[in-house]
């Protein structure tokens, strides 16, 4: 999809988010608004969430073709704090069973009054599909799709660094392991990019490193101590054992020696440096004991700003998208 | 069931309802008043259902012998937008497997203070039974029982109608398909004749048709284009592929080439006649594309319908439910 | 765990509650504060449950380790009915397979906000141990672990007693059959001690008693009739033939004959005693129906008065818990 069709596509006339698809050609400026909306429903000095009326009287559907108990229970929980009513569906086991179609079983739900749709699927650009041909009048949320995007994740990963770090415009990010595989790594690389942040790294093998990773203005290395020099911020992905196939590959003992976050390899960023993860960890293959439970790790940070991020992604795109269907009825009326 | 004891069944002492359990014998103001109730609830000239407090504080609990996710979801948003509390329990996995009664499993969840049961089950007369001698004092609801009926479906269908044909006393009305295993079938004979529908047709092969359809009050059609014959509504059934089998049934090919509605003989119904089916469609089996998403199709209005529907059907009952009770305790001090 | 420990590890510095995890140790005082506190949700008269502001914009978390329908749906209508959004979670299906460990699970939903755990474990101690561990800032709920505990049931009991009998203090109370394996037997005795109750009996097969159940301060009796001479209160207990094994256990029918509560063995107890079961009951294998659906069954208002004792249980952890957060902050200020 052309840059500027898939910018159109997430923003409304006015330039408000309708659809949060992917992170690819978001203005930084949006970028922001997301964090500070995300900001407001987080207390002052607490870990917990507000709950606020935002969504009341709105239902948001949890659309699932593949199954993450983590993602959809994110979901429902911001959901909840927004006040909204959600349902969950797991569609790869419900009516598609009975020979409807995706575009049948989706119209349906929009029909059911449904105003808003989480979608998670295993193929990259399932969410942008929906949005573009199948119910473009639904505000459509992507909960992740194949390798490719996770935006959700990228955002809370920008608004963990945000909060312990202040800003962006000097910070040393450093992305290490699987990144091939990562659908958080590209959604973190796009979303730092945008923000303004100078020195993005990826560390990894050769074997998981895409190939052309560089044309997304990042430095790689294939050594951790040399990759890690002086950052900031340093974001472990989690070893994506599921996915891997063939023997090229490093077994997970390999790994760790050679990228395993440890405390000693830690040392070789700032003093002050913060650790972070996209969960579930995998204790002793990409990360020591020591380190995840350790005082720089802000990886149970991030779950909980995760909660807030995505209530600013759903309250936005519910406030977007109603206000371009007024839009339209107004062009209407007045044709 | 003799038919008054069905219809004193379904109703208090004041003939409200109280159960809604089948179409059968409930008198046509009742129907009336429950197309009243749905209208209500729709928002004017949008798509979208109001939400209103009418069931705050009351617990409906979907219990399903058989598992539905479309018939489950609408439930539970219906429940929702009358600000009712929700459980839904799939009873075939639950507690029955560890030796409980079907009596024991429902009489306890009416003591764990549900006031109401839309229950699915895949025997004919179910939910009558459990009205009748289970847990006459919760409201139930048939969410759809065997062959028998599927009374909230042919509500919707006649709020359909309503709404795109004003009224029924004037009307032409075609079921096209498997009436033999259609529990909406019925549904929909019954309540089109209790509101004065005078011309009901039924369209299938011989082998579709149930013996003695004809004491509906309806006139049958093997020809596809006789029967459509300048109708005001056509409403397509689904091709129950999964109930059927035995050599005399035709094969889908078969059926489609006899009885799938095409563009071309839609046009031998009027011109303004609507299009409706229960869903899930099958494209190509029982109905053509370019008809399913045609200017005359209002399939995935009676979706949105639906939810209407069910709401005016649940907060009917448990209104008539709590005035029975009252009644009783009335009754118990006069004593 | 010794016991002052564990009575510590329930109470906040108040001596308010603050997780709910056993009966041991618990003072009497509490376990009648939480009777108190359950019939407040009572409605006068009625089998009702009130629906109360209390958890408003809190967020109850089910995690179960061991499937059990009933007691999920008992703790998400009483979490309902308390105002709060619940999320359930079966955590031997999610992202444990993903080789998190349970430490990370329940780290993770603390940071998502969930203000209080509902845990269900077949290991014995698993909810003391996250208390102790894992997640003490959450408020943990003890929903049933091993053949150790299961202390709502246990209150459930104590309240249905007490409505029905006034009083503890003069009662004869009987607890029949598969004492060994029933963690309501061990969660009653121990509340029946705490509260004054005099005469606390376990009838059964040897087989079925645990070596040294005097040490709870009961009188063993191996004989139905003679045990249930004169008693105010049976408690009969569901037989767990799922955890039975080896040959010298009872066949259900020699059960039945020795053990099951018949109209004719009730008449040994005093003619207004009450007959109690947890459910889900076996008819003809501990309880005949005549009894079961009798005059003395308090078996359904058990049900009913479990949905307010979890309602007692929440709302007073919850409360116990954010009273220990704010001392534990004004500390951390005053130091």
């Amino acid at each position: 999809m052309p840059k500027d069709v898939m910018r159109s596509l997430q923003l409304n006339d006015q330039g408000q988010l309708r659809h949060f698809l992917s992170l690819d050609n978001l203005p930084g400026a949006l970028l922001t608004e997301i964090l500070d909306t995300a900001d407001s429903f987080l207390e002052v000095g607490a870990r917990a969430v507000k709950k606020v009326p935002l969504l009341r009287g709105k239902t948001v559907c949890n659309v699932f073709f593949e199954n993450s108990t983590r993602t959809r229970t994110t979901f429902e929980l911001a959901a909840q704090r927004l006040s909204a009513d959600v349902i969950s569906l797991n569609v790869s086991t419900s009516s598609t069973s009975k020979g409807e179609t995706l575009f049948d079983t989706l119209r349906n739900l929009e029909a059911m009054a449904a105003d808003m749709f989480v979608v998670r699927h295993s193929d990259s650009g399932a969410a942008h599909f929906i949005a573009e041909h199948v119910c473009p009048n639904v505000a459509i949320i992507n909960g992740g799709d194949g390798r490719h995007a996770h935006p959700t994740q990228g955002m809370l990963d920008m608004l963990t660094i945000r909060r312990h770090k202040g800003q962006f415009e000097n910070l040393s990010v450093a992305i290490v392991g699987d990144i091939l595989h990562s659908r958080v790594a590209r959604s973190n690389m796009l979303a730092l990019k945008a923000l303004g942040c100078p020195d993005i790294r990826v560390i990894g093998p050769k074997t998981l490193l895409p190939v052309g990773v560089e044309q997304y203005g990042v430095r790689v290395y294939n050594d951790l101590s040399e990759g890690l020099k002086d950052v900031d911020v340093v974001i472990m992905l989690r070893l994506q054992r599921e996915r891997m196939q063939g023997g090229l590959l490093p077994s997970e003992g390999e790994f760790y020696r050679l990228y395993g976050l440890t405390e000693q390899r830690l040392r070789h960023a700032k003093p002050d440096a913060i650790v972070m993860h996209p969960g579930p960890i995998n204790r002793g293959v990409e990360i020591e004991s020591a380190v995840a439970d350790g005082p720089q790790s802000v990886i149970l940070n991030q779950v909980t700003y995760g909660i807030a991020i995505r209530m600013a992604v759903l309250s936005m795109a519910m406030s977007g998208q109603t206000a371009q269907r007024q839009m339209n009825q107004d062009a209407e009326e007045h044709a």
